[in-house]
C-alpha cells in the first residue's frame, strides 16, 4: 500500500519504545484487523522526525484472514487512523516482492518558502526569502546528476555504508513565492537530500557559486559552513518499483496539494 | 495590523480565562513590546474554534513608547509568535480607525475536498466527495446575493439581533480536486457562512435543488436536515476598510497559497 502522512507531530517512521512513530501508529489499528495478531510492516525506507510522505510503498504479511474484506482494508484502516496518515492503492503483491529491497528508486521534494513566513506554510516549508536566482540553483544542479560519491551531502551514519549513488535527475521549479525542488535517485544516503538543499539555497542566495557542487563531490568530504536543511520542508514523494515510471516524474504544484 | 493565523489549535479568537486564544497569544508578546503594559487588541470580528484567517484586521492603542522602534514591531512580534500566527502591514491609523467599527465588509473561502481524505489537507479542508455539480452551486449562489434575512443560514446567538445582511458575492470554481467557496459581503450572522456552505455541497451532490436557496431564504428559519459546515474549512480572507476592493475580490487557487 501507499502510506501518506503528515510528519510534523511524529517522531520519524521507525517503531521505537516509548515514541509515536508513523510505523507504530499504522500496526497497532492493522493488528486490529487481524484480531490483535501482531503486524508487521516494511517500508520502503526510514524517514526522520519531521518529513513528510506523499506515497511511501509499505508492504506486510497477513497472519490471518481480516476482519473486513481485503477490498476494504484500505478503508477500515483509514476510518481508525488519525487524519495525519491515511493509507491507499492497497493491494496484494507477490510473495518475494518487499516494500524494500524492490525498490528501485525514490523521488523526494523540498519546499523553499522566499515570501514572508506564513501559518499555512510553517509545518511543510523552509522560509528563505533570498533564494531568488532559479539558473545559479539549475547549473548546480547539474553537477548533482549522475552517479557520484556524495559523502560531502550527506551525514555519515556508520562508516561502512557505501557513499556512492546514482541521482537521476535534480529539478527546479517555482510555484508562486515557493521554490519547489526535486531529487529522483536509485537511493539517498543519510540526509543526503537535505544536506544537498542547505547547498543549493546558499547557491541560490548568491552565497555560493553553482561550481561549489562541484567541489564537494570531489572533496567527498563536509566542507565548512555547509548546512543541512531542516526535516519540515522534505516530502518523499514516492517509491518507484519500476525503472520505467522514474524519468517521467515531474513536480510542477506543491507536493501537499498533490494526492 | 493585519494577523493570519491557523486555527486548528486554537479556541478561537477571543480571549477567554483559561482558553488558548489568538487575542491572548498577541496580546502577551504585544505586552512585552511595551515593557509589560496591558494592551488590549481590537479584531474585526470573533472567529470561531478551529476557523483560520488569512488576513484579519486588527488594532490597538499603544500605551506607551515601544521597545522597539515602530518600523520593528511586526517583525519582533513575529519572531516571538508561535508559527500558527504571524502579523503583517503593521502601520499607525487614525484614532477613529477600529478594525471592527470601520470594516465595511469581509470576504470569507470555504475549502470542499472531492479527492481522498489526505493528511495535508485534513487541517484545511471539509472531505465531500460527490460535490461535483458546480454548475448547480453557482445558480444556487445567484439567490444568495442580494440583501436577505439570513435567519435560515445563521445559528441564533441572541434574538434581538437584526438578521438582515447583504451579500456582494458568491463565487465557487475549482483548483484540481478541491472546491473553493468565496463569500464577499457587508457582515455575517453567527456561523452564516458554514449554514450556507453545508447548504450548498448538498445542492452539489444533487441532494437538494439550487432553488432550495431561494425557499430557504423566504422560510427565514433553519429548515430539517440543514447542516453547519464544519469550522476547519473556513477562511477569513479579508476585512474590507474601502468599498471599492470588494468588488475586486477573487479567489482562484486554494487561500492557504495566497499571503
Amino acid at each position: 500500500m501507499e502510506v501518506s502522512f503528515d510528519g510534523t507531530d511524529f517522531n520519524g517512521w521507525q517503531s521505537q519504545p516509548h515514541e509515536n512513530t508513523v510505523q507504530q501508529t499504522i500496526e497497532r489499528r492493522l493488528s486490529g484487523l487481524f484480531a490483535g495478531a501482531d503486524v508487521k510492516i516494511q517500508g520502503s525506507g526510514r524517514t526522520d522526525a519531521g518529513v513528510h510522505a506523499i506515497a511511501m510503498g509499505v508492504t506486510f504479511s497477513t497472519p490471518s484472514e481480516p476482519l473486513v474484506p481485503e477490498g476494504r482494508i484500505a478503508k477500515a484502516l483509514n476510518k481508525m487512523l488519525p487524519n495525519s496518515v491515511k493509507v491507499a492503492n492497497l493491494r496484494e503483491v507477490p510473495d518475494e516482492f518487499h516494500a524494500r529491497f524492490s525498490a528501485r528508486g525514490k523521488a523526494y521534494a523540498y519546499v523553499v518558502n522566499r515570501d514572508r513566513p506564513s501559518p499555512f506554510l510553517a509545518r511543510y516549508a523552509w522560509d528563505w526569502p533570498p533564494c531568488r536566482d532559479l539558473a545559479a540553483i539549475r547549473r548546480a544542479s547539474r553537477f548533482l546528476e549522475g552517479t557520484h560519491d556524495f559523502s560531502a551531502f550527506a551525514t555519515k551514519m556508520k562508516d561502512v555504508e557505501n557513499p556512492v549513488r546514482t541521482i537521476h535527475r535534480v529539478e527546479a521549479c517555482e510555484s508562486d513565492d515557493l521554490l519547489l525542488l526535486t531529487f529522483v535517485g536509485d537511493g539517498f544516503l543519510y540526509k543526503m537530500v537535505r544536506g544537498m538543499v542547505g547547498v543549493l539555497v546558499k547557491i541560490g542566495s548568491g552565497r555560493l557559486q553553482p561550481e561549489r557542487v562541484a567541489e564537494l563531490l570531489e572533496l567527498k568530504n563536509r566542507g565548512e559552513g555547509e548546512q543541512t536543511a531542516p526535516a519540515h520542508g522534505l516530502f518523499l514523494m514516492k517509491v518507484f518499483y519500476d525503472d520505467d515510471s522514474m524519468s517521467d516524474f515531474s513536480l510542477k504544484t506543491p507536493p501537499f496539494h498533490v494526492s
